[in-house]
């Protein structure tokens, strides 16, 4: 069967996680530098089709500094989407959970 | 409200399609690394989650090759998935349209 | 034999740019997220040992809009950058040459 | 001044490990499929101009297997590389020390 709006909406938000995680993970990171990439990533997510809103916070604190920088990867960044597709509206988030970056749908709804 | 299982089933796919095509985006190919190439992406991506099946092919044919090998886009590569999630099967593609590598859902079905 | 100081300073300035062409091609980018991209992109490198500045130009006049949007890659960029390594300062500069992008070492010289 | 050839050849070899290292950060492995991913690497990377010879170990046995896959990083990979540039020859490897992927220099000869 055809994806229902709401299926498909699903379906966009999860593509805009996966891109925004493989397209960053690795990047070298610092406290310093941490604000400048989570601004960069919001925005280039941003222009994906569909993504009305996607906020990054990349945990500065937590960055290992042993090497004055690391990669970055899913334990320092925590993000949140709102997708928007014809009359459905997703709300995404991924987080640490047991050690895994854990992505999931927060809420679907109609608007 | 929390989404279906065949909501969560197209967002899993949506995430496979994102991941495959950002992490490998920019590889340097050449119609001689083009298979090695496409079974790394298959194999990477069905240690993902509910990807049941991944088939990618690279159109070794139409790589520019006037400086022998060029970047690896979405104009090069067909994908094709499926994706498991409960009792839902999802179909996802990968193809050119209009000069945009366009994924979609293909098929939901209740198995 | 070991590689000169002069050989090690132009070693770790082609590790940069590979780091900075692989990491970030394949961006979402627009006219209006250029910007912030560039300086993710320059704080991110500079990061990395012995890069003294790291100074990218996103041509936003030369971007694809077809779909409002493009990915990142060679043909939309300029990156200069001044690494240095023990008493060796090494100027490098990336653009287009031939359709290629062209990463080359402009500059060794002692200070 | 410019840079001599072997000056050249060490700038081509840093660009080549920087190129493989970002590309392929990431990506989904598990010990099923480290084979196919370390040779599509070293295909890729062969592919760039002056690369001789690329050789990558991913490490099968260390690969944190929690969640059955995990995201290659430097700790997983042993890389060698030979760079032939004019009559020059540079040997260079990764491999980890304390904790941080280094990427170095082994030799620098005249063929």
């Amino acid at each position: 069967m055809d994806p229902t709006d709401a299926e498909a909406a699903c379906f966009e938000a999860g593509i805009k996680f996966g891109t925004l995680y493989h397209q960053f993970a690795g990047t070298p990171v610092s406290p310093a530098s941490a604000d400048s990439l989570a601004v960069a990533m919001e925005e280039a997510i941003e222009n994906q089709p569909f993504c009305a809103d996607c906020s990054v916070d990349i945990l500065a604190d937590e960055l290992d500094t042993t090497h004055d920088y690391t990669e970055l990867t899913g334990e320092y960044m925590e993000v949140r989407m709102r997708i928007e597709y014809e009359d459905q509206v997703v709300h995404t988030e991924m987080a640490m959970e047991e050690g895994y970056p854990l992505m999931r749908v927060v809420d679907v709804v109609e608007r």
